[in-house]
């Protein structure tokens, strides 16, 4: 997909897709060209640079919000083979781990460092309605600030909680379906109340 | 992508796909054709065809396990465009609703019914070691097995937790990124604890 408006944008390379390619994957994926998955893209390129080509790494997300998706669309790591978690801070930020030992490196967005970019900065603090940044406007400002308004640090993520393997599995006595033992005697759903209710109930 | 022991399934199609394209994009998304995934595209396939092609649905999925990644291969919805949710029920089970008034059809693996299919069985709830059951004999035997290892009903999903907007976007005081001010007064991470410390600390 070629976008008139990214023209000045053709060479970019983003996780060693070009521009064009970057963007039919985020359309097929995500359904629309986000300029969350843009900006996300942006993130994991920078990421994925600090980390190095060395290193098989697992993913934290910390939105469920656009975020995992461009993780989803830029890496190896989905949520379903479980190389990606999601954490519902509603930080726009991202961390990538060697899987091994948790030694990663986060990358957020530095609100004082995007104040320089205010487009941006008002779409992503929402201080201005939607339709007053139309995609021509917002896309190339994201590309142009690209990393710029990122900042970054090394960190050593906590993978006890998601280490866990799923064990074994037993049939849950209130329900009749099949769960993970270790979640206890009986299912989240039974113990909790599901999410739904039965349509002729 | 064409697998041998396959062969008898070929004229098979999910979601809409070739069984040799569905093995492809699976492989392409997940990083290798999983069981779990081949078993998550059939009961999709279910739900789509029941729900019918004329409406707008949403996801949940009731596990983090390969059943997210059959719904984003098979479907338009994706963990980061929020039409796909993820409850860690760890129950193998996914419903396909309507997104305008939560109407939809709950599809899970039934244990009754899954019996009748040893292999696959056994490979479910864990009773045998991985190794002794090698893709050429799973594969095939889900494909044989197929809907009749299923049931569904019909389901009204509660989706005003989820169906909340963002909301307006705030400065954390505390680490100074911005978060959604319905979290609190300071964001989750900082009042809950983050899932990382910094490197250096």
């Amino acid at each position: 997909m070629r976008l008139e408006y990214l023209h000045d944008f053709e060479d970019l390379v983003l996780s060693g897709l070009t521009l064009s390619d970057a963007l039919d994957k985020i359309e097929g994926f995500h359904g629309s060209v986000a300029p969350g998955i843009l900006m996300g893209g942006l993130m994991i390129d920078l990421a994925q640079e600090l980390i190095g080509a060395s290193i098989l790494y697992n993913v934290v997300v910390e939105t469920p919000y656009c975020l995992p998706d461009a993780v989803q669309i830029f890496t190896p790591c989905t949520v379903g083979n479980n190389w990606l978690k999601v954490v519902d801070y509603g930080r726009f930020a991202v961390s990538v781990y060697d899987k091994d030992n948790g030694e990663g490196i986060r990358v957020w967005v530095d609100l004082n460092k995007l104040e320089h970019f205010p487009d941006v900065f008002n779409w992503f603090l929402k201080r201005v309605p939607k339709k007053a940044l139309p995609l021509e406007v917002l896309l190339p400002a994201i590309l142009l600030a690209g990393r710029e308004m990122f900042s970054y640090g090394h960190v050593q993520v906590f993978d006890l909680a998601w280490g866990v393997k799923k064990g074994d599995v037993g049939v849950c006595p209130a329900c009749g379906e099949s769960y993970p033992v270790n979640h206890g005697k009986i299912c989240r759903a039974c113990a909790e109340g599901p999410y739904y209710r039965a349509a002729d109930e």
